[in-house]
């Protein structure tokens, strides 16, 4: 095992991993802008280094600068949290060529996922379903229509680097299609410098499920259930949950089982998760692949009880894992919600000091975060706060225990996100099980404004 | 299941048993002294009623205050704690002529369990072990000293009525016992209203193991394992585990086995704990029976996964236990510390305002606590702040948590307890399971001055 690591992030994630490290032994060091001085994650790992300033591209971002702290510190490996580096094959690379372990995979098996089109096709390859569509980025918006009848309407346009919803759109016929096209993809070239458009068939009221899988370096592969991730608002994920309401055994098992085929397909190391929309009828269709440790990463903890950053560090330490896949449990119901200092009308960021930051306590609650009484919400970063998870012996109980939780958590100063939450926990759809992608439009009323 | 129950109690546990009773649909009925009007137990529950001043004798003990409010608001049930009215024997009578289920065993139970003398006897006669001693209250110091010579020094003296190491004194020669009878007998005919001593063989180098049982109406019983509680300051525990590593299986299941059937002989109902001494041979002798839920209950559910505060509510209902003794689970290790407000040197309490006050969060980390940022230590009270519990797949690895978990706890504006205990975990005689209730004098040096 490595006697020394660097922790390439900040935040809640930072804290996350150095509380495991400290737990097997492992030497800390975190690296930190000028904002962050005073961070917990500073503050509770062993070592700490200023790296630069508040904004990513001049600290958390700068990969050389942390390789540079990495060599000097003889930290042995890097652990690169969720966002920031997590995903940076180059990043990746650059570990790889000065003999640093990257805790994730392989730079070339984060490039080739981290292509919606290159992913798509090597799942396809692999087995796995795909969302009827195509796997060539459209020549131009004539391509795109002729395409459109091909698959049929309704479509989901798509820019191949996108994220966060940036590039994407529903269109449900040729003259909304003709209309949304080039702004897409003007705006994906401008966001992601890659213009590159594909289009595949939408699918109604989907769901959005994935699934955790651990491979190690000896060809052995695991998968740790699934998370339900359906509950977003701007196509990012608020509310998550294990094991989903929605799956019977058998689509659970085989879910299960391509997941492991996908990941095998590639050579994947390390904890990663594999992302589904599951139709009406129970299709699941490869939505994209997270290589890397998910932000809802607790509730597959909370339901299996493994330490998903113990599993990730021995695996990168080359160990083989511990567990055949009958071993693997699965007890109890675990809800996690993600805390947004945010409008929870508009969903914009709501930037300024928290004056007052008390969190639910007691048993099976679980909070996850880096912040006090006293700090400061800046622009700099993602808005999400906190993490709260709590666990239930069925879906009921964990919803009455998140419930009561969020009746405790107290946030002044800023604005969060819990109006919304205790909303869509509270809601009668929400608690017969009736999770779509589509939730938070469809059915919140009080808190949230429509899009 | 009752519908609506009243709290008879405050802080942390108030809030303890709040939480359950919102997983179960049960509404709650709080009550208050006037220092504790924005107390956390009275903003969660459902309704929160005033019944005096600070001072307890003039609320929270105020037996007759606290019936009518829970016949005013058609409160099914009184919940009582732990400490306060939990073991008062008069407040259980009071609640049974009313029809009130009080949540715990019977009056006549609590009474022959409160008293030392009485328990003792009583457990004799069931077939447990008993320290060798006698079961008749001494009749003065002439008796006490022929006595003493029969069970052979070293000796301890205790009161009959005695709690919280009042009236108790080891003495190791007549000298010894002559200069200490009378003095411990009037300390506790004041503090208790009740002079009775009696005396036992001094154990050496004791552990404080104590037996989880849960009894419900209809004649079943179970023991939920031990918790290792021997690391006590002024004979008040501070750090608990379960399991504890000093036990071997026989031993265990006989301490269980032994506590059912103690349970059984006096027709104890409810959750209660049996405190056995046990000596370097694994000797364990009966301490004193809990008719109540302890401090320390949640070790306990860590590792079954059982809510001891649902159990206690289902049998006060009616309900038969839902578990055979096979069914219950212990998984992994679970520590508890008991925060005080109290000065880590003398032990003396500290009261004052809390200024900051933040709690470790994370996987396997529980906080139980009423205290915010803000809020008074008032002299009225108890001065224990806060209960951290954290679990771990072995011992090593739930000691590591601790000691991480406090570092990470912050607490500013009174003094605590803090370094003491991680003085406590982080000592090589703790780490190596040496834990006698002499540990404290014994091993501490840095914090804690010598008694």
């Amino acid at each position: 095992m490595f006697s020394k690591i660097l922790i390439a992030n900040r935040g809640e994630i930072a804290v996350r991993v150095i509380r495991t490290c400290k737990k097997l032994g492992i030497q800390t060091v975190a690296v930190y802008s000028e904002v962050d001085a005073d961070s917990l994650h500073v503050k509770l790992a062993d070592e700490a280094y200023l790296i630069g300033k508040p904004r990513v591209n001049e600290s958390y971002l700068n990969i050389e600068k942390i390789i540079e702290v990495a060599k000097e510190t003889k930290a042995e490996a890097i652990h690169p949290g969720y966002g920031l580096l997590s995903e940076n094959s180059a990043f990746t690379r650059r570990c790889e060529e000065e003999g640093i372990v990257f805790i994730g995979p392989k730079a070339d098996v984060i490039a080739r996922m981290g292509s919606k089109i290159e992913s798509r096709k090597t799942m396809a390859e692999a087995g796995v379903p795909v969302v009827p569509g195509i796997s060539f980025p459209l020549a131009d918006v004539e391509e795109a229509a002729k395409t459109a009848l091909e698959i049929g309407y309704p479509i989901m346009l798509k820019a191949s680097a996108g994220g966060g919803g940036i590039g994407m759109q529903v269109v449900h016929n040729e003259e909304e299609l003709r209309k949304a096209f080039e702004g897409n993809q003007k705006r994906a070239a401008s966001f992601f410098g890659d213009g590159a458009m594909y289009m595949e068939k939408y699918i109604e009221n989907p769901r959005h499920i994935e699934i955790q899988i651990l491979a190690d370096k000896h060809g052995n592969c695991l998968y740790l259930w699934e998370r339900e991730c359906s509950i977003q608002r701007r196509h990012q994920k608020v509310v998550e949950e294990a094991p989903s309401s929605f799956l019977d055994e058998e689509t659970r098992k085989k879910m299960g089982e391509t997941a492991v085929q996908a990941a095998k397909h590639i050579g994947y190391t390390n904890a990663g998760t594999i992302e589904f929309l599951v139709d009406e009828q129970k299709n699941f269709y490869f939505l994209e692949m997270n290589t890397r440790l998910q932000v809802e990463h607790p509730v597959t903890e909370e339901i299996t009880g493994l330490d998903l950053v113990e599993e990730q560090l021995r695996i990168a330490a080359g160990e083989a894992l511990r567990y055949s896949q009958d071993e693997i449990k699965r007890d109890g119901h675990a809800i996690e919600v993600r805390i947004y200092a945010e409008d929870p009308k508009t969903f914009f960021p709501s930037p300024g000091t928290i004056t007052v930051f008390e969190t639910p306590n007691g048993e099976h609650v679980r909070n996850e975060t880096a912040v006090t009484s006293g700090s400061a919400v800046t622009p700099f970063y993602d808005p999400m706060i906190a993490k709260l998870i709590v666990k239930g012996k069925n879906r009921q109980e964990a919803i009455q225990h998140m419930l009561h939780a969020l009746d405790h958590y107290q946030v002044e100063g800023i604005k969060t996100n819990i109006p919304m939450l205790k909303e869509v926990l509270s809601h009668p759809e929400f608690q017969a099980g009736n999770t779509t992608t589509n939730f938070v439009n469809q059915y919140l009323t009080k808190t949230t404004a429509k899009k």
